[in-house]
């Protein structure tokens, strides 16, 4: 029997969970497992289940779209692995750590590729026989610096951008190409600490726990919808490159943590929120 | 409009969803919150729903159980205060933890009386104007003791018995008059150090993280059901003493957490664990 | 045998342990635990040690400064209770968990008064018996507000003021006043959210992990040194009312534990950040 | 100038601070860092210092010898890296962990062989160049395999054996060879769920939070000197599969952190517990 994952977000009404589990049931399929909410806020309704079963795709997402409100977005994937980029500069923890988590097979994607500003990182990626591209920014413009990149990228079939520690900014109309789909990594525990050098800042204030934020990218920097957040305890022994070092943890665990959920399609982004089951 | 709450627990079987929401549909009641989980291991559908509207709730629940399957354990309340009677003996930082929210009218329950078996917290009890009930076990038997205090217990109508600190073993007759209706804060992260003193044996081993469990008591000591659990580091400047101070707060934030949850009647139990939506 | 609380804080040097160890044991007393740290970027070094025997304070006080660096602090005090006043507003749980701590004799401190601007925590208060002042600030200017609070604070020999919710900014004079005395508990993970409602924040933020930060108030509204900080998770279920709710037992586990710090005398305050032993 | 690390423990007596600091300022040495720590229970003193400066350290020893009560332990070494043996079995999480944080600079150790009882982990290690060496345990006694094992050890200088994920149980007598050297990765939150697959175990139990605790290796399986440990929280959704999966980040960040306490001589171990600056 195939998996199937269904996602449904629209306006709220009553009888929605009815309509929705009463075609599932006349498909025959099984609902392996159901999650719902209500924005209250925004009467806005979210939905994913898990289905196994068998049926035409189309067909179901036509019964749906009849019985749901207008301008429902409704989103049926059979459940396999998804295809991701990477992207990185210089620093490897983050980068390993998914590389690793790939080689062991615990990973739900394929790793197209790895690109990065640098070649530093090439060794280390050819160990795990991935493709890597180095697309130096050096004497380039942040325009063709990133029409470099888009070439490369649009050579892949891709579901994510993985920003893996890439630490330059994207311009809008290169997020605007992959709405949703660019998963950053911040060293800091957002909303604090935006911009460069968290671990400074956050020694600067005086902070006693510091953290890790992985969110969507979108046109505003550091300001994208927080998919997961972690953080650890320091204290006044820390100076900032003992945060850094004591960080890295965090921010492996973190984006690990955000990139299972969104290959999981468990992730919804609503008013640069995110829900998630 | 009444708000009610509606758990569910069943053999799984296809179409649960279907049909109970088929049914809250015809009911003409808006579900405000709806949370579902399969135990795949042991075949078991768990169902709890916020619902508002009018009902006759003998009628709904003769609907419900027409469509669900034998056995289906259904449970339709409205969404009210709960009743509670806490037990505690000597130490009042749980005790007055509690008594404190309630004051300031945080606590979906009413404290109908306070019962312990030393007379040490009637002065604090009565500063909030809660009956104090002391009975004491001095020159009684455990059985003679324990029929003192259900005679008492037995003057209320009560939905919990909080044991906030409650520092005598309830034997298997008393339990079973209560059968998921105590709850206890044990001062462990259990099933570490199940029994007496659990400060002195973390101190004894070692370790670098106490914690405390809050969960309902069963025939059997310091295993029933766990509800919450939360943790704090200690390091080896911590004495057994010193981990004693430093738990009382995970204790008291423990025990709220898990009252909070039964309160709002959002536990399942089933083969010794909980299913909490 | 009396116990003395030693602290010094000083440039750095070779040989300032040594110095210190040859006075402590020239005045035979007993290093019951010692600890110390130097700040590299600043060259700064920091000592608390707790001594058992008997001096003669003064003239202990002047062998220590003979040897220090100019321009050491130098703190010895009896290990004894302080005395603190508290401010509050209209919120009740912080405060209630300094009194019931209090109440149980394990706050390592007298409290002289609680001063509010509002009246609501009155009954509380006078439950315990601890003198309650209502300094309304209707109708007055923040200048002449403050002035009646500061009539207040004046009959009291106090140590610390400790802000248990008292919602209104204080001035930079009134602050100067009792400069490193104030400790305030801010409700949001501190610097996040600085300013008001910071639970309205974090909810229209969408971050994952709340927390609360206790700290010594200084002239920059939410930017003074920070003592103590802890976090909870929340997820995309919790509206702003929720986290408040939820946010509450930090709160409360956050201040006391900075207050018990400041008891102690753990605290060193240094270029807007804190030491603590 | 040289860095040392100055470890020294022996029974506690008034003036030891003011001795070793005697000692350090008549070698012209500079304390970078010192912590102390005296265990009341047992009068039992410790001290870690960083020194910096230029000692003969036999002299230096024979110095310190001479002023500290008799039986104290003292260990001088320079600041440098230490040697370890990792050993694993099939699991490449907390190994590849390890390997990646070598590989770019970050572990303050020279790996210097990886020894397993398979080869399924061969691959992966030689990717990073290290040497690799099965041990196959089929068709031999326990006493045969360990010898086995001895033998390879024989071959390196070595400070400390990890093991990462090394799933047979060590002999008394292997113990006895490297005390207080191997350092071992438990996957649950130790005193609970010793032996045999604890995530199975934690399951059945019902808790609410999962953890993993690292620990020296003594002659009781489970019960050594624990260092570090970290938990996470997981709820009704995880069957012990999905606990296996989400506890591998908190192995491997576990082991880390008490590795990096090894090497860089933090931890002291006193009546199976530890003592870590």
């Amino acid at each position: 029997m195939s998996q199937y994952i269904l996602k449904i977000d629209c306006q709220d009404e009553k009888g929605l969970i009815y309509r929705v589990a009463d075609a599932v049931f006349k498909y025959k399929l099984n609902i392996v497992k159901n999650d719902e909410f209500v924005d209250k806020e925004h009467g806005k309704f979210f939905m994913r289940a898990e289905l196994s079963g068998e049926i035409n795709k189309n067909e179901f997402l036509g019964t749906l779209e009849a019985v749901l409100p207008n301008g429902a977005n409704i989103y049926i994937r059979l459940k396999d692995k998804k295809n991701i980029v990477l992207m990185a500069t210089k620093e490897s923890h983050v980068l390993g750590d998914i590389l690793l988590k790939h080689f062991r097979g615990e990973l739900n994607a394929n790793i197209l590729a790895v690109i990065s500003n640098y070649d530093d990182l090439k060794e280390l990626v050819q160990k795990f026989e991935i493709p890597f591209f180095c697309a130096s920014h050096e004497n380039l413009s942040r325009e063709e610096h990133e029409k470099m990149v888009l070439e490369i990228l649009a050579k892949f079939n891709l579901d994510f951008i993985v920003l893996a520690k890439y630490m330059r900014i994207l311009s809008n109309s290169f997020v605007e190409q992959y709405k949703e789909k660019i998963i950053n990594i911040h060293h800091s525990f957002l909303p604090a600490f935006i911009g460069a050098n968290p671990y400074r800042q956050a020694y600067e204030r005086g902070v006693k726990i510091i953290g890790a934020t992985a969110h969507f990218v979108n046109n505003n920097l550091d300001e994208g919808p927080i998919i997961a957040q972690d953080v650890i305890t320091v204290n006044h022994e820390f100076d900032w490159k003992d945060m850094q070092r004591a960080g890295r943890n965090v921010e492996k665990v973190v984006l690990s943590t955000a990139l299972d959920l969104a290959l999981e399609d468990r992730i919804f982004v609503h008013k640069n929120k995110t829900v998630i089951f």
